[in-house]
């Protein structure tokens, strides 16, 4: 499923012809396997591509390399300059310490104008030196900017991490976990086992959130413990749309629900409201791979009474030291804290961050992602091991796809 | 409907014959209406009282009046004694500062000995003075104790808070906030509105509190907007055993709530679950006497980031002024706040105090009812301004008697 324009982030490319617009959109495009062939324009217009660019997800960059600017916005190719104004969710300036002067102020002014947030990227740093004049001045106006070598492929990475940091909230944040897979006026079913996790006269995070999610989307809900689902599946006249339950119940609930009913767990609803599914799927899929001895990392984002405490400390390591038939290193981290270097580590599995916003876990993801370390979560780990994937991510075909063609490998 | 003797709290009351053990009950008694005939006994056997004992509930006073006591417990009578003790939930040693001795602290070791809560009351208190050395050796035990004088009938209230305050949770707690009225295998449909009170993402705590405590009886849940209630009653085969509403939206639900299935809010579940339903509805009762210029106290539990805060300070205040037809003095205090002498209000209006225990409840409602002071809660408030009582009472015969009883008069 490609995402219609609408749901992209419009992302505006502006900066001198000079100042390496489309070499910075190459040396991004170069590091994704998800290019979408450029959409053509004339030479006077700008052009559009759209990506998959990690960690944001679909977005639409607008170059606009075939503007002429005569360094000027005021000049007489404004029309079209102040239409891809118009169209931008998050605004790039690249420049470089030489070339930087009027106009890029000029491009600043209007952005603030507008209220887009952007950013500044300087280009070409293995040529032109930095100048703490300027770079204070942008400290004090707290504008965020980053260091390029496009031609080089330096600082790409953190340019991702600060589009993501800079990305207005609307789009960074899904808008709904399961709402979308129900629809307004039906029905879902949620399986909420009761354990000593869950804490006396409460339910944990991620069910109230999912049962607040569908009232506000018009739709509405069954709550029941595994062992009456089946006595509720049988008083509702019309199959619900949707059964999530707790990965830890999973096999009982698989086999009380009917095969045509789609079935998922909170977890993988969470990986793909709060992080990236695709991406999380294929981090479980490199538990088949870890062998004894291998350095895993358990991260927390709690660091107060973690719901999850005995999940990550005690059920993972003691089924993964199962499954790989040997110890383990297992290193665990807690709330902000994230190690410098994680490359030595053969997976990341995360809790799901159920307290977090989208953009911390995002920018986590793409943290392994530079250091090339699959990376998942806790109950994503625990439907592997269950192997019930297949089933689970029938509703989610991009998911379904990584799983399938790993699985193939 | 009548508590069985099983769960009913059984308080022992221990002392020398002639400490005023039968005038104390006598002075509880006089001033309750609940009164149950005394259990016959033998003239050595202890005589049971069972009582409606406001504000703890069902009580059975197990009187050892008739246990010659030689002033000693190790003595021939020792084995009716101790069976006093082995059910015996509260203790209560009735003394006075004359007679305290070698009796009164046996009692007290065989209590400390198997854990059993209990008081000591000093009475014939305007006969015999206090003894400072008695009590500070108590204080500093962290023992409770009471003064009272039973024939001039001071004291007897603020021995009833001191055995609420003392009585073991459980028997305070109720087991359950509506579980018992929807059964286990059978479920409830709970209509929650969402309206700019329910912060994002979140469920208030009533209606979560509500989910999870079917959940634990082995019930399950629809959890709907008023808007799709009706949808969401379609699509099951089998009526719920119970619909219970937000009570703003009580009227819509009403309608469209089949007149079989009964119907009642979250409002009198936590009434009855944190407080005494009875008592609130012959409080909410109350309304019907207030004319303007009125003195009106409500209360607040929460003393930040209350959820109803508009309710108490702008709905209610606006509905009751209008309701009068004039103006009303009204009072507002927060958290533990209470004011000292509360006479002076016509009625008071507290919060469903979900985040409370019912011992905190239970106590201001007994400080109401001792200063003759009607008290009752938001949420029926609003139900009896909408004129919903008789069906949402239906589920609670007790309730619905007192209704029907202040409705005649």
């Amino acid at each position: 499923m490609r995402a219609p324009k609408t749901f992209r982030l419009h992302i505006g490319i502006f900066g001198k012809r000079n100042a390496g617009k489309s070499s910075i959109l190459n040396a991004l495009t170069h590091q994704d396997v998800s290019i979408v062939s450029e959409v053509a324009g004339t030479t006077t217009d700008p052009v559009e591509k759209p990506m998959e660019l990690l960690p944001l997800g679909p977005v639409l960059f607008i170059d606009t390399a075939g503007i002429d600017d005569a360094g000027d916005i005021g000049g007489k190719r404004v029309t079209k300059t102040l239409a891809v104004f118009d169209r931008t969710d998050l605004g790039v300036i690249i420049t470089n310490f030489s070339d930087w002067g009027n106009y890029e102020l000029q491009l600043m002014e209007e952005f603030k104008k507008r209220e887009i947030p952007f950013i500044i990227v300087f280009n070409k740093i293995d040529k032109y030196t930095e100048q703490i004049d300027i770079i204070s001045e942008l400290d004090n106006l707290k504008i965020k900017y980053i260091y390029t070598s496009a031609t080089e492929g330096d600082g790409i990475l953190d340019l991702r991490q600060l589009l993501l940091k800079s990305a207005p909230a609307d789009f960074i944040n899904r808008p709904s976990i399961l709402a979308d897979l129900v629809g307004p006026g039906e029905a879902a079913v949620l399986v909420v086992p009761i354990d000593k996790e869950a804490p006396k006269g409460r339910l944990i995070l991620p069910q109230v959130q999912s049962i607040r999610d569908l009232l506000d989307y018009d739709s509405f809900c069954m709550v029941v413990k595994e062992r009456e689902l089946r006595q509720a599946l049988s008083i509702m006249n019309k199959p619900p749309k949707l059964v999530v339950t707790d990965s830890q119940a999973f096999l009982k609930v698989a086999a009380d629900t009917p095969p045509e009913i789609p079935l998922t767990s909170f977890s993988i609803l969470f990986a793909r409201f709060q992080g990236d599914l695709p991406e999380m799927v294929r981090g479980a899929m490199a538990i088949d791979n870890l062998k004894a001895g291998d350095k895993i990392l358990i991260a927390e984002a709690c660091s107060h009474h973690p719901i999850g405490e005995d999940i990550g400390t005690v059920k993972i390591p003691r089924w993964l030291t199962q499954y790989v038939g040997g110890k383990l290193q297992i290193d665990s981290v807690r709330g902000h804290d994230f190690p410098p270097t994680i490359s030595e580590y053969k997976i990341i599995i995360h809790c799901g961050a159920c307290m977090w916003n989208r953009r911390a876990m995002l920018s986590r993801i793409m943290k392994a992602r530079q250091a090339g370390v699959p990376i998942t979560n806790y109950g994503l780990t625990i439907a592997f091991s269950l192997g019930i994937f297949e089933r689970a991510l029938q509703p989610f075909p991009a998911a379904l796809d990584v799983y399938k063609s790993q699985q193939t490998n």
